[in-house]
């Protein structure tokens, strides 16, 4: 059995307008989720704004979510940062906090190569005893690890998992066929709107940015696919591809970053989840007209009466 | 006057065998470039392995080298981080401990607009009491400033200069013809190999990482263009291009990043300034033969005898 | 109902070793395509060569194609060609041959927006009687069609279909989500080993280069995917994903072009279907070592006993 | 000395407002860039819409301009087309016509390695009598010429010199220095906007699509590069620089081509050397309020009183 299945959504780290983490709100969205009925949690995601939270937050931001999640269901926590032993820094922290898997990067901003990124994950396993788990993200680090690169890594049992959230699914079957023989590792998909395919391939669960809007949408999803009834499958991930929609809304006023999670804490504050939909600096929020574009795709979605 | 000209290498940062910061070689390192006549030192430069190096281990590394250099040049300390409030946390260390300036790159990691970048180097420059210069490095953070932004930044006094490293010299002529009216601001260029070029059209300063090898070379090259004998500077800045081959001797057996930096390293180790070539984790360092090879460039440029 | 659907492979053009087109092979690779039970063909598409051959050469080949197939199946023409004007003049000697519809990529070499390229479109649709089929492959001419430029095209009636070679399945299913009403607008993958999944989405077809090698193969995996078999549809897809490992035997030898063409060609040799694996220069073909490679994955697969 | 040297302008083809070439037009646009004295020519380059034009338009096109020149300065002619025999076609009727030179890119549309691209100029070189000339513009056709194809095919022989539109002066720098013992090898810049750079360091001519709305400027440019009097070409260059400013106009309401052509065609109507704007199909010509703001460039940069 893979190690870890099923729906694991990023978590949204909700802000208050002076742009300190609002836990009050960041309780009520780990109890979203899992009264949504998830699989597991990824606290530090991209979604999370990870990269805007120095080490001292991200640390306050894990234990307050290991806590309240209170071994209901795994928490993965994204260990991001620019380099190897900074991972292992943050990596340690989680560790320490009760992580049951850390997630982790290929190098950015330095120029790596596929052989040292390679190393990379081999240098950070070693430093931890917990579960390693490849995050395949090129739009944010510049690279994609290659399907020799994560395949190695799989087999040697450096890494447990991967999440690919390259887009580039028919690498993501042949990892998936390299790998079949290897009893416990997972691959899970980053895709909010081809989960049903990528699951129909072969992948053992996905990790939803939008999961934080819908959960309850994503677990029927899954539940589907595992029953084997992919023609109800495709028309719940249907509804979940207008649902995305959102993410256009603010485009080109906000960049494509501030304009997916934006999306996302705007539709959670209208759900009554999150009090604001402010994102860390420089991301500019979507303002009250946008948001009303959002609310009119929540009630399409059958998310608001 | 511009606030800074003059030849401003981004200093190498020693290593021991252990992945510690050799201090003693850093402190030959900036005597060196001292030595060589060099006007100011851009300490925490990607060419420094910036964000190899945590928030702690960044603020000896700065109160090192203003110490060590005590005021005889200005000291610049690059604060590169992917977000804009973990950016201010350095650069607020940075101040504390005396910079001159600080250097900023847009985000990275996170995908950001233009004018979430004007926002970004805004919301710094109001964190702080020292001059900001932008850092154009699109090879790093995957975005390029664009002319505008870099003007609009320079005309409302956000920033005080520019380090170019995007390879972009047309724009960077007409971000120098769009910046002409103004009196302080300075535009400096990140190559090693077209330096008189852009000294000829008008850059204030060159940032070459190559000047941890030579700062002599560099010295002489600005002189020679401040006194406009740009024969005489051609001849040198060749002179340097060939020095300048060491960043492919160990292509493609490690990554662009890993070469360029590691032949500074290698180099260095065999001019005695430093003791050992070793890179931050998970850079591959160059090996016997590379070192064999980089010996004979620093023999055919009279850097060896 | 679309106009077309099912398995329209693009057909290989074989050529002797004098570079001139082999039309024996031509035919017998046309009666091998049909014998397979293909539903369409494709000619001069990329996996032909197409921008190999001139203006003659290409009217030479679509009338063999087209007297060859003798009506028994619908005959798309590629009319591939950096810019408006031209592909007319491509078009106009197709629609004259007979094509059934004529496959129009965006303008390339020139860099157009997407405004140009749907008055692109425009241009080429009122130029003609038959009906035209936008083909994305951004890979080849470094421009993708947006989602609202393809919709806009269809709804407006200027085309007839698409073939994404794109690899954005999300995109694709957003823009079969936008011409659901359409009723005989047709969306097809250029992909060969994600078919299960698009077709699963609701594409209506698929333009598999592999489909040369083994059409036998795509014409199983449409009939179960028809029939909603989509356990053993994967289980044909896998084993073609195991026979599409050949397009990489001759990397990095050779270009990715040259790898993907030849091996389709090699295998295609030496199942007796064309007398060599020469293709258009430069293209480099694979040699007797990488062949042998190639027979063992044709037997593998259970191409060859 | 090397075999071509100065200004070579790319010329404009001028169109009716059929899209047929504007013969009497073209023939004003040879005089007025021979009376701007320049020292060769270069016909069916990307800034003449080459790509936009079929063999016969070719053809007529080249025979024009050879015959309108009547021997006074060498033409070169671009026979720009995706692959190797294609490229051959044009470049023997060109030859026939009596071109001085051929200036050939890299494939485009197919994707080809390095080692194919050095095939590309074998075979195209082995099939001429006249001198080829490499043309190095990534942004058009997708792949850099490298460093080491270019200076293999100078050093054999097989290209008689560079056109480098890549931007990359640093690379060229090197080019030039690996081909300085070729005595007749001759490299060529085609920017417009640091053309007084390249020619300090060494270039032998310069290509620029702007030379056509001032041909006496680059001239004056080159002139004072070759007395060694780079204070004076500097200003040159900067009136050029504003001048240059054109091809932003339109942007972004037309693509970057469209913009460039067309700011140049706009801004030669004005000065009464062609009739229309026009460009081939699809690209959008500048519309009236932008021919406004050309003509007030045009002013400021005394071209107009």
């Amino acid at each position: 059995m893979p190690l870890f299945t099923g729906v694991v959504p990023p978590v949204v780290t909700p802000l208050t307008a002076s742009f300190e983490v609002d836990y009050p709100s960041f309780t009520r969205v780990i109890d979203h989720l899992l009264d949504g009925g998830v699989h597991g949690l990824f606290v530090l995601g991209s979604t999370s704004e990870v990269v805007f939270h120095d080490q001292a937050a991200r640390r306050r931001i894990v234990e307050h979510a290991i806590s309240q999640v209170n071994g209901r269901v795994p928490v993965f926590v994204g260990v991001i940062d620019p380099t190897t032993d900074r991972v292992i820094g943050h990596a340690k922290a989680a560790q320490a906090a009760g992580a049951d898997a850390v997630v982790v990067t290929a190098p950015f901003y330095t120029r790596t190569s596929q052989p040292e990124i390679v190393d990379h994950f081999r240098y950070i396993r070693e430093a931890l005893d917990v579960p390693v788990v490849a995050y395949d993200i090129p739009v944010c680090v510049g690279t994609k690890l290659e399907r020799n690169t994560t395949v190695t890594l799989a087999r040697e049992g450096t890494i447990a998992g991967l999440k690919d959230s390259s887009g580039d699914d028919g690498n993501l079957r042949y990892v998936m066929a390299d790998t079949a023989g290897l009893a416990d590792f997972f691959a899970m998909t980053g895709s909010e709107i081809v989960v049903d395919s990528v699951l129909a391939m072969g992948a053992h669960g996905v990790v939803p940015g939008l999961g934080n809007v819908d959960p309850h949408g994503y677990v029927r999803l899954w539940n589907l696919c595992q029953a084997g009834d992919f023609a109800a499958a495709r028309k719940e991930q249907e509804r979940l591809c207008r649902l995305f929609e959102m993410v256009r809304v603010s485009l080109p006023r906000t960049s494509p970053g501030s304009a997916g999670v934006g999306a996302f804490k705007t539709a959670m504050r209208r759900l009554g989840v999150i009090d604001t939909n402010i994102m860390a600096r420089p991301q500019r929020p979507l303002n009250d007209e946008e948001a009303s574009v959002i609310e009119g795709i929540l009630r399409q979605t059958q998310l608001l009466s």
